[in-house]
């Protein structure tokens, strides 16, 4: 059994890390912390784990933590970078669901996040980890940086792509609509009901953070810089990403075969058959990402249509999955749930 | 392992039935049949399967029913009462998940229903099986109806003050809020995301054909007629039933004891603390019914509220629920998964 | 053309009151206060009012309200009762939307509203403001307490019973459904996207603010104290009030009747044909009640079901509607438009 | 006064016209037909209109459609087509709102609407009447063909930079994104509550009929073919659209001010300013675009957000306009209605 922690909790990451660990056969829940609700019940917070989850947020200062094996951090941007080091020097392995450990580039993190980083050489050593791109540099980690939601669907949508050098890597368009879940379970006038109830909007046009994160796991793959305009639009889903990517071809390609062959062997990564569109709610609650491939009019722009749950593959699911990985078990242990539809 | 068939499979209830079966480690999904899409891959009509429902519909007339164990019928009303005659005959064990044989009273079926009852003697024969109200009955019976959505949480809420004796049994009010869900997965303009949406209704208030199930189930168990106002509405929800019961007291009782005591020892009905108000999302794809019971002012009126899922413990869970019990199975097999939240 | 100001303006109800004023042909928008967002264009934070409305929220301490000849309190409860008087004074009408001079009994009031009141002698001169109950009384106000969004729906719906004398008037239940809007454009977490869609909960019902108003607002009708039992649930829509009213007839009355006449002469009272449900969008945006009267099964139960927008005819267009008679401008004028559906 | 018919108007474009048109200062209703409605009064199907339209649906046989001014079809595809021209010939004015003479490639419409055009003279004649685009073209044509509501927005979207010759032709993305009325209000699986909600998907993205009518208009401004790849989604609301542009810059060019000027004169179009998002709400039940231009990260590709909503400037608002410019009347008139938010 692995002895599981977690930092934090109170958000939509946090309580989908619950409900994921809580039926997670080789897993085992021990602490988790909240500074600001140390003592209340969990279920009383989330009703859905009453019976299910009977443990209490604790008090950071006195919770055992070092007597883990892992910790999620489901914390606030700036929070993971503080408390690492001495779990990871405890032998604690460490899984960030937030960004402190994802960018290698110190002082672009710096600009985007727009604080000083507090532990530059941890960000050094993790690994920013998106198993079916990096599964192998995964295994031996101390600190897993977790990709962020946008960035995992779009990297798993470009991929096979970029591997096959197939496409102009400048000028690629990635149009994303997300649920408002991924805003976090945070007070904010704009994830209320009725602003975002019946509404659609772009934001954050003028530059989003994943824009960095995922221009660096592309050029990374690229081994060149790749340009990306990137455009996050919210959609009155609870849950749920549809990234919609376009690229211009710059060879001929069987790009169906080309989909199909790159993620055979990948239990989370589905391609749906020719001329297909993926529906977010065929992810929902689960860790798939569906992949469909099209070529309008046979022209020379290729797009790419990629769902993910934004909560769940985006956030606590891969944490899980990077977690099953680090101790060796198979990866989609605990994350066989059947998607919820309708 | 069982094995299982599924006429009709085409619906949500339907989908949910599939996707709980497939899950479930002591059945086997045998084969589901619908006339109209017989030749298609189950997985093509709900992509949330894909990968782990690997049938096809298959025509009714060719398809293998009498080699399964347990054959649920998750159909139009009026489909099970002339298949599972034969069925039955050749040992298999019938779950109908329509109204068919939910009735004692056939001529007032026949009038509820609209249409001339083709199998009186199943229908005298079969078990309403509500579990947590009549378990005992259950596990010997050759044909299963199974309860209603609305039925099933307004029973679970009144029961408990049925059984004290606590109340007038004339009188009694069940305000009832469905998710869309229950109207089914049928092309019909008043359940068009554009009609339900952003929408609050009342409907059928003239006469519901859940109102005289109810009435039957809690006369029977009061053992005198119980007088019922019934007003369903529907609400904008994808799943959710949420009963609010009125009733007046006729005598102190300690209420949330009552219930407490009352349900202490079922896994699948939730009686919240004192003041709560369980919410629907609670147990959101999950098989449980959440209490909570109040006396506000302190007055003679008591109120229960009861929420579930209607396709689960409203239908397709608490058909598995129903097939663990006729087989012998630990009741909570395969229906322990903890509710999506948010 | 009637000056007018508003004091607040940031929320639902205000924004409900500018595009309404903004298109009144007999009012002029003079002035709108906000503390916190004094010098931002009404229109940058509300930007359906682009073009429409060229106000910037002014410092209250420098508006000049005074010059107005009508001042609207869209503010939280315990403000208008700090700044009433000295507009009163200055020949200034006030028309406040929150609850501060909604009751005549200020320790019921203090108890409720949780603070002390600061000006009883305007809430004991103050008219309870609800047009088709006592429109006579409004028309030479100084202070208009404007009725809540649920106790306008309940009243307007138990009104021609009270006046009847048909009912018992022990034992009512008011089992009402409001939008989110309703909880104003808050930051806070129950009102969140995530937590509110896709769900539904009853809250409030050990005891909601309006219970006390809708049994003051009955009381005084009936002419002896009534009792309600009151129920409010939260139910995904943004706008919209759906009251389902039970109550025990004690004599026979033709109720289709009785509410067709009571209403006949009410522009703002729909009184559906026998039979029907009214939705709450054909009230959406609108300073309609539609009501319907049903008795199911013939019983003693009556049930009435009454549906209102919250933001309109429960809260910025009735108070439209009060300045209107204040002013001896057509009742309707400013108020035609036809509700918005779908 | 204009006296108005309309053909068909039991679906989502035909209840909006009867909104704009019964609140139309300088319009009358005379006539609205229905086949299969025939006798079923308007505002029983509609209960918005109650007391506002006192319209019966007519048979279409019967209807005194050749006494109107104007004729509006609100109908299917391929009706307007048989009707339209002996209305013509009888000197009614034609306002299509589907699609039968949007094209001048007759082969191309029957290619992508899949019948025979039934009268290619008209479909010669028509003016595709976009008013921001061509106004001058409106004022004295006999048949209007109303714009597509995907085309409205894309359309109003690149014009500004196809006319200042500011971006490559080939290579344009519109990633559009539409509320579910759109779909009409026709009973198919597809547009249920239960399918549409808490999802979101692409579609047709091998081709819609949308695309062919954004080739015809950009490419007869432009003055060259114009190649475009259209992605439409369908999103859960029930009124809006939010098209994304993509462009790539051949040349510098002060985009702000570009679209600033462009529409400095046009009631309806709105140019948010720099660094703004438009929502849908924002022009929620109103005829008006609201625009935004960005440049991200200063690179080569330009990003324009417009937003409609679908049933007015998209439909029934635009043909109202087009109305009024037949007519002589000021554009905006009957059409000044601020948006509806929340």
């Amino acid at each position: 059994m692995v002895k599981v922690g977690i930092v934090g909790g109170t958000g939509y990451t946090g309580v989908e890390l619950l409900r994921l660990l809580a039926q997670h056969p080789e897993a085992h829940l021990e602490v988790i912390t909240s500074r600001k609700e140390a003592g209340m019940a969990v279920s009383d917070m989330f009703p859905n784990l009453r019976g299910r989850v009977n443990l209490k947020f604790q008090d950071p200062a006195e919770a055992p933590l070092h007597q883990c094996d892992v910790v999620f951090f489901a914390t606030p941007n700036g929070v993971a970078m503080l408390q690492a080091k001495t779990l990871v020097d405890a032998g604690v392995k460490v899984i960030d669901l937030a960004a402190d450990f994802r960018f290698k580039d110190i002082p672009l993190w710096e600009k985007w996040y727009g604080m000083q980083h507090a532990c530059p050489e941890l960000a050094a050593e993790a690994v920013y980890a998106l198993p079916e791109i990096n599964r192998s540099e995964i295994s031996g980690a101390r600190v897993i940086a977790n990709p962020g939601c946008y960035p995992t669907a779009v990297q798993l949508g470009f991929m096979p792509l970029i591997d096959a050098g197939a496409i102009e890597l400048k000028g690629l368009v990635a149009d994303c609509k997300s649920g408002v879940s991924g805003a976090g379970r945070k007070a904010e006038v704009a994830a209320l009901f009725s602003e975002a109830s019946d509404n659609f909007k772009a934001y954050g046009v003028a530059g989003h953070r994943h824009l960095p994160e995922i221009e660096q796991g592309l050029s990374r793959r690229a081994g060149v810089p790749v340009g990306l305009v990137f455009v996050p639009h919210l959609t009155p889903l609870i849950r749920g990403i549809h990234a919609t990517l376009y690229a211009r071809l710059t060879k001929e390609v069987d790009l169906q075969a080309l989909y199909e062959q790159h993620y055979a062997n990948e239990y989370f990564v589905d391609v749906l058959p020719s001329g297909r569109h993926p529906e977010t709610r065929s992810v929902r609650s689960a860790n798939f990402c569906r992949l469909a491939v099209h070529r309008p009019q046979g022209g020379d722009t290729v797009v790419i249509l990629s769902v993910i749950d934004n909560l769940v593959k985006g956030a606590a699911g891969q944490a899980v999955q990077n977690m099953n990985i680090l101790f060796g078990l198979p990866e989609a242990t605990g994350l066989q749930q059947i998607p919820i539809l309708p």
